[in-house]
Order: structure tokens, then sequence, then C-alpha cells
């Protein structure tokens, strides 16, 4: 495993992007529990939103850790976090297509980011054996998963929450 | 980097606790971008709810990924995403001390899970170079960071959202 695998993939930078040189080793390892499984086999066709998707899609967990999923059946929604695996990590600023100018990776939810672990809250539907049935996640079909966790709203819901350059520019749109 | 690096740091199984024999290679790779800094060494003193503890924290960004930073300080909430790396990843039922009868890791938001990757959803207070005053946080001082992203409520806030071993819990104790 070298921290160049991903580079035969990596797409030409935009203007405006900065690219940065990432350290030479990684720090820690990650395993691979299962695969999310969607209708989705190119990015161009993925929901632009996951929210916005009410498409069921399906987790397939890796059998050795069936033990891990008792009482997840409680939960009406869960955080899971999976693995870009096709995305640059390099890029410290970004021009998005659909916004113009750049801005930092930390202001942004693309999958390029040094650690491209993404997060989706998504709804339960269902879990059967390995199995579990879920809604509002927009990402392509085998994409690994890295974790599974209960969503809390006392800690993890903060409906007056605000991005300020993104409802700015909502606010110019109109 | 082994698999085994925190072997001798795992404290040992509780009654009804369940391990599994993990992976013997690694899937992906994970670079430290920085450290979280908090007034906690011992995993004792930390809050045991991220969302009841009002001290200011403070994220210290590698100076390499400075500009990734920009517009951050537009958003008033985060999540974090940080390694625990003194927790142990091979089991698959827990017994937290405070609840008695085990859980499956997926049910819960333990450290110890398969990829020990934390999730917090802070506010932000101040963006100072590459140091961010936050508060929400609850983990040991310089926990490696993994990863900052914008808080977007559309897609990332529900309220009504419920955890069902923990209500029932809850209700009983009533």
């Amino acid at each position: 495993m070298s921290p160049d695998l991903n580079a035969e993939t990596a797409p030409s930078i935009r203007p405006g992007e900065v690219a940065v040189d990432l350290p030479a080793t990684f720090d820690a390892g990650l395993y691979f529990i299962g695969r999310i499984r969607t209708p989705w086999t190119k990015r161009e066709d993925c929901p632009k939103n996951a929210g916005e998707s009410d498409t069921v899609c399906t987790i397939e967990l890796d059998e050795r850790y069936a033990a891990a999923l008792d009482k997840v059946e409680t939960c009406t929604h869960l955080i899971v976090l999976y693995w870009m695996d096709r995305a640059r990590r390099d890029l410290v600023v970004q021009t998005p297509r659909h916004y113009g100018d750049g801005r930092g990776t930390f202001a942004l939810r693309s999958p390029v980011r040094p650690n491209p672990i993404a997060l989706s809250v998504v709804k339960l539907l269902k879990v059967e054996g390995t199995r579990l049935s879920i809604q509002n996640i927009d990402c392509l079909d085998n994409t690994p998963l890295l974790d599974i966790k209960p969503y809390f709203a006392s800690v993890d819901s903060r409906p007056d929450a605000a991005v300020g350059w993104h409802r700015d520019r909502a606010n110019e749109a109109k």
C-alpha cells in the first residue's frame, strides 16, 4: 500500500485550485468492513445531494462483524462513514464546477481531501442479517464501508447551524 | 505500521464482550493532519458527553494544509473527525461499565471499533491562522486530527432521530 495508490486516477487541476505535497508515509491504517450497494456506477449519475435521494440502498457488512449490529435495529438514523477510494487527496483549494470560485477543502464536503472519509446521515429502514436497507446516501456502487454509528439527536443535531459562504451564495441567487 | 500497533495498550475483555480476529492487512492509509488540544490527559477526566462540555479546545492544523481553511470561518458548526489511537479495534460486542449489558459496537459511540474514527459536531468560535477554537469536544489532549467538514443542517440535522435502546433505558430509569 503506497500513498501514491490513487495518483493514476487523479483528474487535472482546475484554474484556482491548489495542490500540496502529501506526507511520504501514512500514520494509521483502515479496514474496509463492508460495501455500500447503490444503483450508481458513474459519478455523474449520483444524486447531487444525499438528502434529496429517497432511493433505497444497501449496506453489506462483512460477516466477521455481524455481532456488532446488535441493537442497531433500534436506531431510526445512522451515521455512515465510507471511503472515497477514487478521490485525489492533495487539493487544499478546490473550484467545484457549479461554484466557479475557489474555496478551502475543509469548507467543502467534496470527496477530495487529505483523508477521503465521507459521512452521510441515513435513515435506517431495515436490518436483515448483515444487510442494512438505508435512505439518503449518494455514493457509487461498491464504495468501501468504514464505520456505522448511532445518530444521537442530542449531540449530532444542530438545526440552526449555518454555512455562511453557502447561505450568501443562495441569497445572491434570489 | 502493523495492524498490531495498539495491542499492547488493549485492556482486558469484560464479561459479555466479544472479540473477533481482525484482517491481517489494512486496506487504506490515513494521514494525521493536526492535533486536538484539550485540557484532558486521562480518559477518566474527559467529559462523558461532548455536548455537555463548554470547555474551549483548540484544533492545531498542520501548516501544510493551511490554505484548506479558506471560508471555514463562515461556518457556525463543524464536523470534526479524529483518531482514537489508544482504542482496541477487535470488539464487536461491548459492555460499557455504565450500562451493564452488552450491545453491538455499531450501536455505540465507543472509541473501540474496527476503525476508531470518532466524530464530534462542534461549535466554531474563532479561526486564527491554523488554530481553530471550538466547543463541544471531549477527547484527550493531542488526539490526532483526520478531517474537518462544514456542518450542513439541511442534511446533517435530524432532530427527531431516536436511538431506541438508549431511550428505553432512559424511560426505565424514570
